[in-house]
């Protein structure tokens, strides 16, 4: 088992209004920030997860966000992960670090 | 002047409680993900941005997060970027990858 960062972006489907997309977008072209488009603001959640390999991180995190994290009839996701730098000689910590 | 897919991840700093990321990683537990740990929840605000190339996209992404994104007292921000595809004509070269 090794530990995986990974990063679950839950964004408004694209036909879902994002009353809060607009208003960045328009405060961003307010401050003079020219060329800015398309803004969606969604839910970015990060969390480290203990896995084989990197097929079966990205699996159970898929579960994760069909049980819990997105409702897909409003909400897409998308899901980047990569490995977490291991110390050589613990091969299994037991809890996780409290690193961050 | 090329098109950028950008996404800013802002998240609470390490020190700031994050009471989300404390109930998901709780609720995940519950129900019966093992081996989840470190849960933090942010926002993801993904948009496109025109720039010359990556570095002025990024530079122009980092001024937004200091101006109006993010709050660096509690927050912090993380910042990707990638081409938007574009017709077959124009000879950009492929984006570096997102510094992580």
């Amino acid at each position: 088992m090794s530990r995986w960062d990974v990063l679950v972006e839950v964004s408004p489907r694209a036909e879902i209004a994002d009353p809060a997309g607009t208003t960045i977008e328009r405060a961003l072209a307010a401050l003079g920030f020219a060329g800015v488009g398309e803004v969606r603001v969604g839910k970015a959640i990060r969390m480290e997860v203990s896995a084989a390999d990197a097929a079966e991180a990205r699996s159970v995190t898929e579960q994760m966000c069909d049980r819990l994290l997105a409702n897909p009839v409003i909400e897409d996701t998308r899901i980047e992960l990569c490995a977490v730098a291991q110390e050589p000689i613990a091969p299994e910590p037991a809890a996780p670090e409290p690193s961050r």
